[in-house]
């Protein structure tokens, strides 16, 4: 390395430094912090964002970048090297672009935001939301401006969360299985009765849950040398390889959200602990987008953590926790009562096959906010309608419906999208690794995982962010993001556990 | 407040923003980090460090404290504002002596001899740790040139734990009551059997242990909306008002380390709490000095933790988590366990009577270090001949001996002082708590300590670092720091709990 490249990379790990702290605070606000402690973590957040962002957009950046890239011209487009400069360019690029009067003004505004939205779903009241909304839908637009696109404006939103991809791509991956997902629901629906899940309904207590998964997500692969386990009211993934958390819910008399809440964390997190040493302490050391990042975690949760192969192994370990609740089911009963669907109002609490109707519609709502064919104030309106029309029932009041999730008070448009696009790539993955190691659905029902985690870390986590997610999709598949392999194993899971 | 003033402020909430978040990453390293994450955790603490550092020493802060001074010119001596910028000009003044190239230097060495002394703790092996202690002690030498002092180099060491103390003033007070300290010590080995600790020294499950003392520390008034309470392997405190956590470390097998462990944290804790809401968010919003801060985890660990009174209303108590342990025992019987008096090697276990003679033999090692008396080569030779002396006792090897404590090590020397100036200042502070309100010892029979723990907001903790432990000693109690009280303390309990 030499030495202009390597005042890059110093300084770059300074930035990365800052940005790693702040996220433990942001952590340890929502794992550990004791009430009191709210007002002050505002202000050390505040400074630390600045810093870091400050520390990144300053001038000296574009400076050290400039210069390091004379130095390493020739190298390989995917060498670290060339990764390093083509992504911080980027990043730099993107974080520039927004004045930081404009920032001040955004983080202050959805700051309040966030207040005046909990208490809007608390109270199921969207016209105290509805000003607040407004005002951030307008700042969202304006930040499009600055961000810049070439067809929607809504491209500059979601390329901030996936890199490089279009409205007009989601759209047409979107339309492309919409159709098939509402006759797969709709077929459901109508035999909904052949599949029980009252197994997970039972009193189940809390420290076997724990016990129980902790030994499913090591058994994953999960490495707890750098990982830690912690409860949280909204289950999250914070940290990078070394370092890489998981934080769980629990529900004393329902056994998803911790079972496949940690699955899912877990998911996250051995994404992180895959990335290469090589770019450990910089920029590339994450997950490179958030449909990747959801990819890996749906992958564990859904994929292997809900298939029959996995139970065959899993169930009797799970009796034995639990001997009271499960002495005289099969490992196919619970098999199936960890696959009903049935189309429900939350979306986190949203069945495999549901899911993605959920994240469509909002795809639907934002586009059209930005776009200026939906008003705010037409918001529960709109909404109502196309859950009827998405997944045959209507939300009985705002709270459980337009006024469920917390993204848009945070200024988060164009975040939704990615929670889909993960379950495609994730299907699409999967498929590349049983073509690759035909052998792994017959080692998952022995308890074994390592062969598919490794095609994992060789083929996805390795890279870090060094590619965008259509580059390594590419890379990986041979073709980019298409939503064939998920519907296909959709149809094929669940007629046949319906008998369509 | 005027405008120069509010600038003066803002800039050192930003400064005590960084230095709270790098708190908080020292806290989690011990608490929660798994072990992988120590390298990049190390990178995080050196860049928020040195942000912190670099933010204050900036040329900035000696401007602002021009302008806001002109600004409140006439402002008694006690008020927030003057205080504000006569203790931050002496943290200026301390913090801008080390060269930056110094202060990295010591960082380096510090770090690696870490290292190198917990190899040779836990292989018995002075000489292995010799040369970094050599160099540490060159290292901290040199620190006192740049720092400044009068008479003794010393005094530049223990002056940034314990602002405005000398080296002779220690001595004066260290060497005024050695010699009843010594005599007490040996009175009580004569008849050491009268005391038996037998009932501490039983099977103790943990989180009943937990139970029990998180209920006393509540009942102590630790506020939990703004406390937390985690595991550690070396317990301390860290946080400020709003967020003041304490760690505790569990022993199946004693109830001490955890009981009176967590009395002491939560000593420490309950003082950050106590510390005025005009000071919250800047420099001055945490305890004044070492010394000041051990005086309030002493009184509640010892004065009150281990007093008859208190156990009276607590045995009951600690007796219905332990029957099996305890249902035999009376509160007395208990009261005298928790107070068996025994010279041993450990610093850490000592008891409170033979506290202070492991903290004067320190006190004489650093000081022969410092001026030259006596050299690192020699060190275990000195250790065990002055810890006969004044223990009665001699270590049978180093590591039970002078490799036992991490300080010097992390380049702390001249900090061991302020251990044993807590427990005078403890005396002092208590015995005045005492004489403005006779009743309080008849309350802790009853439980009930708000009128201590009041007495103790309204006197000490509400100043922050407005004084230093002098100034407020004088305040509190007419007089400076002074052994009487501990020693008459000691003398009295002791003598009647033996038989003397």
């Amino acid at each position: 390395m030499g030495e202009k490249f390597r005042a890059l990379v110093e300084h770059l790990g300074e930035v990365t430094n800052v940005n790693r702290a702040t996220s433990l605070l942001g952590w340890d606000q929502r794992v550990n912090m004791p009430p009191g402690g709210a007002a002050a973590r505002s202000r050390q957040l505040a400074t630390l964002s600045r810093i870091g962002h400050d520390l990144f957009v300053d001038e000296k950046t574009a400076r050290l970048l400039d210069a390091a890239e004379s130095e390493i011209a020739g190298m390989p487009y995917e060498s670290d090297e060339a990764s390093l400069i083509r992504v911080v360019r980027e990043d730099y690029r993107e974080q520039t672009r927004l004045p930081s009067t404009f920032v001040a003004e955004f983080a202050r505004v959805t700051s309040e935001a966030n207040e005046v939205w909990a208490h809007a779903r608390a109270h199921n009241d969207f016209a105290h939301f509805r000003p607040s909304l407004e005002r951030i839908i307008e700042l969202v637009r304006q930040s499009t401006e600055y961000l810049g696109y070439t067809e929607h404006p809504y491209d500059a939103l979601i390329g901030q969360y996936e890199r490089g991809i279009t409205t007009a791509r989601v759209r047409e991956i979107f339309e492309g299985h919409k159709p098939r997902l509402v006759a797969l629901i709709s077929a459901i629906s109508k035999v909904r009765d052949r599949v029980s899940d009252a197994l997970v309904h039972q009193s189940y207590d809390i420290d076997k849950q724990r016990a129980f998964a902790m030994e499913v997500v090591k058994g994953f692969g999960y490495d707890m040398a750098r990982g830690h386990q912690a409860t949280a009211v909204h289950p999250f993934m914070s940290g990078y390889s070394s370092d890489a958390r998981i934080t769980t819910r629990f529900n004393a008399n329902w056994l998803n959200p911790a079972l496949f809440g940690m699955m899912h964390e877990a998911g996250h997190a051995m994404y992180e602990q895959g990335v290469g040493k090589n770019l450990e302490g910089g920029p590339l050391e994450n997950g490179t987008s958030l449909g990747v990042h959801e990819s890996q975690s749906r992958m564990w949760e859904n994929m292997i953590g809900r298939s029959r192969g996995f139970w065959k192994w899993a169930f009797p370990k799970l009796q034995a926790h639990f001997p009271a609740q499960l002495a005289r089911a099969t490992s196919e009963d619970f098999y199936r009562a960890v696959n009903k669907v049935e189309p429900t109002l939350i979306r986190v609490e949203a069945d495999e096959a549901t899911y993605n109707l959920h994240i469509m519609l909002r795809f639907e709502i934002e586009t059209g906010l930005i776009g200026g064919q939906i008003k705010v104030a037409d918001l529960p309106e709109a909404w109502n309608e196309m859950f009827q029309a998405y997944l045959g029932i209507t939300p009985s009041n705002d709270t459980l419906g337009v006024l469920q999730d917390i993204h848009w008070s945070n200024g988060l448009v164009g975040y939704f999208a990615t929670y889909a696009l993960g379950n495609l790539l994730a299907a699409q993955y999967y498929n590349k690794a049983l073509a690759d190691h035909p052998a792994i659905p017959h080692e998952i029902e022995q308890g074994k995982f390592d062969t598919l985690l490794t095609w994992l870390n060789t083929n996805i986590h390795v890279h870090g962010r060094k590619f965008t997610s259509d580059e390594l999709t590419r890379k990986v598949c041979g073709e980019g993001i298409n939503a064939d392999a998920y519907i296909a194993y959709l149809e094929k899971k669940f007629g046949d556990l319906y008998g369509l």
